[in-house]
């Protein structure tokens, strides 16, 4: 048994997969604790929830695998920036090991949600994972291999700026695909309280607020605009859209696509990439991102034993 | 020994390398002659240039490797929509063979100028070719491999839109790279009769016409939009700049860092990806894309030997 663990800024979700089967047998979510400590105590109680849900002992577990979002060394050791985690800088893998004594490899967390978007929608050749969530980032898999780049930078598409006078982004830069999509920028230039700030965009866009209908269709705009980069320059065969955002399912792809087609309708070139046909979107809930980290865990113990 | 061509619109670069130590051995030059039968002949002669400089048969020659402006098929035997060329569709590689009587293989031009900038650089890992010419495009080689993509559409970021109300593009957009890069584009925009355009658009610039400056500033803007692009997507090691305009030297790549660095000003994130230190520019008159085409050529034969 493998277990694989998507530790969100607000909640944590993990899984159990059965190695032979690579169904997942158990799934279970908890509030994610910040801080160092905090999410230490997390992975670590998640994972004797998913051994207390099966009844069987933590050190039976193969592999934990942890997806977190922050900027991850490619030996799947350590975490740094994690913001909304409240990490700096992390040894998550060697200090969970020791505490679990089992073997523990993390990845970022849209990597890991890429490599299980990957294996879970059963795609071959190359694929691009695209996270609509409080950032807007993608994670790249080429023939099953997660492709990082050389500075683990390949798929950062949410600082591309597609328009000079567009709002400013956190990143320093204009118009950025992050500034007109990400949720955390959306919040704040939408400015009312709101539990799902999006979701509240889109109710208020359809009640026909100008202001939230101006929103709308920059996030449409920007997500579109991510999609056709993915293809313009890795010419995936497919883009899958995942993350929170995508929990609006029509109400975001219908105007996504609406975007996709007035490119198209403009360009006889971009017609022929046929760009629609290469989207899928992630089921509601989907354990993609905690699927994704049981891989990455699975690929620590191999590269053990094969490594000594 | 192996030949490589490099059949552009109006001349055609060829080059012969040693097989034992991989260098240059003769190069040659000829006009290029357009449609089908031109474009055979321009080969056919140029091989046999080569031939006679070196004092050699032309059957002699292990295999002839060509680079075109258009659509290939990715085994490297048909082009497709060579509008430079006045070629709608033509099987280069069988008709030439059946000439020459060596075995051939055709690669879009920019690809195997990828190839042969890889090669020529001494590059390792990965690297996007960005070529600046009439048009724009880049070719992407990840461990010495090109990298084509679904539909061999990898690097075309020619043709991402990065200003809504940018000029219109001959794709159909607005505001591509192309339509503020591209030798074509700024041609058509700057509409004075000139031998090499650009050139005349960085002279008028320097002496202070307005709209040759905004020609200039949008060239450069759009020129490091790509690099910023190739490094946000695919996160490659490297990006060399090639093609035409590179003849200006200085002239463009002052104006290309001081777009650079206003972006990495603004934004630490920019910064911390270090993008002007992955950009290099190939030498003047640089051999590479018909070396490139070598290369593409003995693939060919490689390919033939293994798979009988």
């Amino acid at each position: 048994m493998r277990v694989g663990l998507d530790v969100g800024g607000t909640k944590t979700d993990a899984v159990a997969v059965d190695d032979a089967t690579g169904e997942v047998v158990v799934r279970v979510r908890r509030p994610t604790r910040v801080g160092p400590e905090g999410v230490v105590r997390t992975i670590v109680d998640t994972v004797h929830d998913l051994a207390g849900e099966l009844g069987v002992a933590v050190a039976s577990f193969a592999s934990v695998g942890v997806g977190l979002p922050g900027q991850v060394d490619d030996r799947g050791e350590r975490v740094a920036h994690a913001v909304n985690l409240g990490l700096e800088r992390l040894e998550v893998a060697s200090v969970v090991a020791s505490v679990l004594g089992t073997p523990v490899r993390v990845e970022n967390d849209v990597k890991a949600a890429a490599l299980g978007a990957y294996a879970i929608e059963r795609l071959d050749r190359s694929m691009a994972y695209l996270n609509l969530g409080t950032g807007v980032a993608a994670g790249i898999v080429v023939d099953g291999d997660l492709w990082r780049g050389a500075r683990g930078a390949a798929g950062e598409v949410g600082h591309v700026s597609i328009d000079p006078r567009g709002p400013a982004c956190r990143c320093g830069q204009r118009g950025c695909i992050e500034a007109l999509v990400g949720g955390g920028a959306i919040a704040e230039r939408w400015g009312r309280a709101a539990v799902l700030p999006v979701r509240d965009v889109f109710d208020a866009a359809d009640a026909g607020d100008p202001r939230a209908v101006e929103l709308r269709d920059g996030l449409a705009r920007g997500v579109a605009a991510a999609v056709r980069l993915l293809v313009l320059t890795c010419d995936v065969d497919t883009v899958v859209l995942g993350g929170g955002l995508t929990a609006l399912r029509e109400r975001l792809t219908v105007p996504v696509q609406a975007a996709l087609d007035e490119g198209t309708a403009a360009s006889g070139f971009l017609r022929s990439l046929d760009v629609p046909a290469r989207l899928r979107l992630l089921p509601p809930a989907s354990p993609a991102p905690a699927f994704g980290a049981a891989l990455v865990g699975a690929a620590a113990t191999r590269k053990a034993m094969t490594h000594g």
